[in-house]
Order: structure tokens, then C-alpha cells, then sequence
């Protein structure tokens, strides 16, 4: 990877030069990555942030970062839809002990099942891998051979899988 | 690192398990990642997206991220300043030729210097490996040895730039 940097103080047009780059870069077939920094030290964590980081994407970035001091947000945007290994590949650059997954049902690893009304069930013969359910409904008795707790029973199911997440 | 997927339907409370659960195990010493898949596909790309995301570093993620199909946002957070070489190391995860960094002027990467009134000439002396200057203002004779472009002669300087940046 070859790497230039825009330097130049506050409102001297930087972003608009990054933009600019980036643009003509990926015209010319070169895949583009950009670092934004911000010097005030902002948070990046509010969602309204990210501006210019937005902008370099916008002119073609297939990566972009806006960072500012221990904060850091990445966008990456790409063809090829993401797997959930791909994720837990990228997440093995950090020191992490536990990663808990929203979503992509179809995943084999453990999972948690939250059932809302009866029609929710069939979760439990869909997916696999199924460590415990909560639910916001009395559940049949068949059910019950699978680990199972009412929604108001937090600190039970939390307990529970805390020591799923110890091992 | 341990994982563990919250499944369900719109609107069973993953996200809301997903807060407790990360706030739960934050709290009991263990250092956790999110991911948020959104099965509906949308871009990611505009600003006020990613709430969920937003929900779970709230809860004490120290690593979380939206996806949609190709589509990645990641938040990382973390007390150590982020450095442009550790930036770069993670981006050597990605299929990129070039990177482009706005700011972290101290750095030692080849560099573009945006000149906009004759104040901020002295950036030309505390800055290292400058390759270009592009100005706003009529520059002294003393600067020509250094290769300099006035802003409006676009695209003068992005020729030049491309070529620095194909080596």
C-alpha cells in the first residue's frame, strides 16, 4: 500500500484535496483507503459524526476511518456480503474475550432465542445450536427441555450466561 | 474469544438482551465485542444510521459493528491514542493500493502541504517529507524548489499526486 498525507491547518481545504484524490484515484482503478484525524479530540461516538469521513467515502473509499485519540470508526463497504467469520477474523485484531453476535440466525454458533408470541416457536426447530430461550410468553411444555426463562427473570438468564461466556 | 448470537424477530428485544448482556459481562471484568447485523439491507452509509450499534458501545462494547450485505461500520474504543502505523496495520486486512491520511501532520508519510494564507507558511519548515504544496495565495520565490501548485490548477496536481501515488 503506498500512503500520502494532506496536511494543512483548519478551513485550508483539506477534505475537499482528499475528496478530489480519491475521486481521480478510483477513476484511474486504484482502490483507495482513507485515515481522517480528528485533532479536537472529539468522540466520534455520537452518531452525527464522521462528516468528512462520510465525504471520502462518498468520493469512492473502499475503507474510511474517522479517528480521534482511543476512538475509532471504521466503514468499509465492498461487494462480497460479510460473514460473520469474516467479522470474527477482523475482531481477532483486538483484545477482545467475548463477542456477541445480533442477527445472521443461520450461524452455528450458541445462541440465545428470544420468543415473543406463540408463532415465534418455530425458532426453536429452525436454527440450531440453541442454549437457552426467553420468552415473553408461557411456554408449552414440550419446550421445556431446553433451558428456558420468562423475560423478567434477568438477573437468572444473565447469570446464566455469564458463565456460558466464562466457559 | 467466546461467542454467543442473540436470535429472534423484529422486535423481541435483541438489541435491548444484547445492552444487558454486554453491560452485564462489562461489568464482571470481561472485555466485549458486538456485532449488529441488519437483515434489511440498507446502506450503512448515511449518518444518523447504526443506532443499535450505538446502543451496544453505550452498554460498554469496546469493539461493535453495524453490517448489511457488503456494508461494515466498526467502533472501536480504547484509552491508548491511535497511532497512523497501527491504523495502517489494520488496514492491511483490506484489498487497498493506496491510503490516503487526512491530518496526523507529524507523521513521516510523503506529504501534500494546503497553503492558504502566508501564516501557515511555516508548516514548510516544521513539517518532514513534503512532495507537493498546493496554495491558496501567490507563493515567495524563496519556496520554488519545492514542487508547488496553485489550487485552481486541479488538475496539474492530481497528475502529479497519481503518479506519486503508482510509484
Amino acid at each position: 500500500m503506498r500512503i500520502i498525507q494532506v496536511a494543512g491547518y483548519s478551513n485550508s481545504g483539506k477534505t475537499t484535496l482528499v475528496e478530489k484524490l480519491v475521486s481521480f484515484a478510483t477513476q484511474q482503478g486504484l482502490r483507495v483507503g482513507t485515515i481522517k484525524h480528528h485533532g479536537h479530540g472529539g468522540e466520534l461516538m455520537s452518531l452525527d459524526d464522521g462528516k468528512d469521513s462520510w465525504r471520502h467515502r462518498q468520493a469512492g473509499a473502499k475503507v474510511s476511518a474517522a479517528v480521534s485519540k482511543g476512538a475509532l470508526q471504521l466503514n468499509v463497504s465492498r461487494e462480497k456480503e460479510w460473514t460473520p467469520n469474516e467479522l470474527l477474523e477482523l475482531y481477532s485484531n483486538f483484545p477482545l474475550d467475548v463477542v456477541v453476535i445480533e442477527g445472521f440466525k443461520q450461524s452455528p454458533f450458541p445462541k440465545v432465542v428470544l420468543i415473543k408470541e406463540l408463532s415465534d416457536l418455530k425458532l426453536l426447530t429452525l436454527l440450531e445450536n440453541i442454549i437457552c430461550v426467553i420468552s415473553w410468553i408461557p411456554l408449552p411444555e414440550e419446550i421445556k427441555q431446553i433451558e428456558s426463562y420468562e423475560l423478567e427473570a434477568e438477573s437468572n438468564y444473565l447469570k446464566f450466561l455469564l458463565e456460558k461466556l466464562r466457559g
